[in-house]
């Protein structure tokens, strides 16, 4: 990335499209490009100036990231977001996920549409000190595909940065999708005249998430984003056992659902186990996950968050799981994790300074 | 897609770059590309040659999609090479997650090097019936991230299908990234002078898999690709009581774990609970899941898998499920679900001409 907007593949020795001597270089014989750089304006690309002017306004800059799709990124995003309005932040959530954008669903802002006025596209608001941007906003129809190449995420992820006006924010929260691609190559590009504090990385305990990761953060270690810390999540399933249904495999292979006579005879027999929570190891964590992962890579690790039915649920409904009584084993893993994010980062400063 | 290779951002009415007025027509005037298009070799794509020449060879060509990241996309594409063998076809599975490619890890074969012969590039075989491709095994560190823009992505998935030597196949399994970008527009155009049987989309039951999976859909319809079904993953937790662990909510929210207290009550008093299932809906699946987005979308619903932790273990550790006994819940979801793909688009007939 320190030859800037080289591209990967271009001719030995290549002097950059920014060079006085772009397209005119003995390199340069060949290449299918030469004529562009050649005649190209050159100078700093006048939409990063622009945007290095909107983000003055913004305070803090976090990325959310994942190596793996659903690990939970939108999910831990939304809450984030949720739990920083709550203190009272004024808080941007930007979603950069251009061909899935799960994020107007989980702050409850589906069918919702952007505004425009003199002074850019206006974000969809949950709260005064809440606003949201996302292509999902822009969608004439929900179930449309939006089978964009890259260099078209790329420009709109540009005019997010550039034309979306927040106003003066605490925190910048931008949610990407999974991957070491167009998206993320964009974004970092984009801000990288702007300070950003860095990125927090998502995964599940599985083996298979944790390879995504690894490469996740050496993206940030290339690109020189700092690891704010990782999140495990789906870190078992956990919940009340009055939740649970039973069934009774038949000889045949069938299965009969015996949740009533099971209920029945807990309440019966012993009653002391109703109150229990329940918990499954979902994804096989054995290879140590995520906490061994984060020392070996010397990544800070912010936590373990359960796979809690009642947090997907609060997700699926744009609610915060704070507010929700019900979500007693994810809520307090997801505060003690914003807490400590918080903490490590001198973010905390901002909350006994009243900001 | 109907323009071929007509950039989406193109001016208007521009001729494409294969017409033989590219870069010589009035719309022509001012576009970037317009001495490129005026000078670059006009005709078919030799590339696209020698990919159909490949693909003569092939008799099935199957797609693996899902809308959504971590639905289990490469756990059923891995799982449906290892039953599609087990039935002794000759199986090629292609993965063309170029970022975050899960595919080796989940056959067992991490750490294995692709060798080059004079007929192409060599996949890496499970057993002789079973080979597979991957960028996993072009990687000279497994943590390094593959950090490419699109055209990169592109040229990678032709080489896949224009270089790798499968010999004669029964199937190709083409495990695709989530999303509709650069890959499942590659993939579609470099096979479509071939025939492509159709796209199998993995998904959850939540709410925001679906928005995506109809994406998906939508794809498939605009690239003409046939939807050969839709498979409801991680429908429902589904394991041995025995597997489950308990905890005690002490009043200061902490979690005690008294897993062997209510086994020995359980022994004592009720014994004849040990032998059931414990199920709990993970993924709330109260707006009808993938069976309703099916009958309104017009698709074929293929069936639902419920989220076993025996089955990620067997995917984790690149086993096949079917040869796994304590897969009780999801390996003969998953066997029905390929007995009902074949079925319904004329494949087991193959089976019983021995082929």
């Amino acid at each position: 990335m320190e030859n800037g907007d080289v591209p990967e593949d271009a001719n030995e020795h290549c002097p950059g499209p920014q060079s006085e001597s772009a397209g005119k270089s003995d390199a340069c014989e060949g290449c299918p490009n030469q004529q562009i750089c050649a005649t190209a304006p050159k100078g700093p690309d006048p939409d990063l100036v622009a945007i290095a002017e909107r983000m003055a306004n913004v305070k803090h800059k976090i990325l959310v990231l994942s190596g793996k799709g659903g690990v939970g990124k939108s999910t831990f995003s939304a809450q984030l977001a949720f739990a920083l309005a709550a203190k009272d932040f004024q808080v941007g959530l930007l979603d950069i996920d251009i061909c899935g954008p799960s994020i107007p669903k989980m702050l409850g802002l589906e069918g919702q549409e952007i505004h425009q006025s003199n002074l850019g596209w206006s974000p969809v608001y949950v709260e005064s000190n809440l606003g949201v941007m996302s292509i999902g906003f822009m969608l004439p129809n929900p179930d449309d595909a939006v089978i964009w190449r890259g260099p078209r995420k790329n420009g709109l992820i540009k005019q997010f940065l550039k034309d979306v006006y927040w106003g003066e924010l605490d925190f910048l929260i931008v949610d990407a999708p999974p991957g070491t691609s167009d998206e993320h190559i964009s974004i970092v590009q984009c801000l990288d005249a702007t300070t950003v504090d860095g990125a927090i990385i998502v995964t599940t305990p599985q083996q298979v998430s944790l390879i995504d990761v690894r490469k996740e953060v050496s993206f940030c270690k290339k690109v020189g984003v700092k690891v704010l810390g990782v999140v495990e999540n789906m870190s078992g399933l956990s919940q009340p056992i009055t939740d649970l249904k039973f069934m009774k495999l038949t000889d045949s292979g069938e299965q009969n659902d015996v949740t009533e006579w099971v209920m029945e005879i807990i309440r019966e027999k012993s009653p002391e186990l109703l109150s229990l929570i329940a918990c499954s190891e979902v994804f096989d964590s054995s290879g140590g996950g995520a906490v061994k992962m984060c020392s070996e890579m010397g990544v800070p690790f912010l936590g373990k968050v359960p796979l809690d039915p009642l947090l997907c649920k609060a997700a699926e409904e744009g609610r915060s799981c704070f507010a929700d009584t019900r979500c007693v084993s994810s809520a307090p893993a997801l505060k003690k994790i914003i807490d400590k994010l918080m903490e490590t980062n001198g973010l905390s400063m901002l909350v006994s300074n009243g900001v």
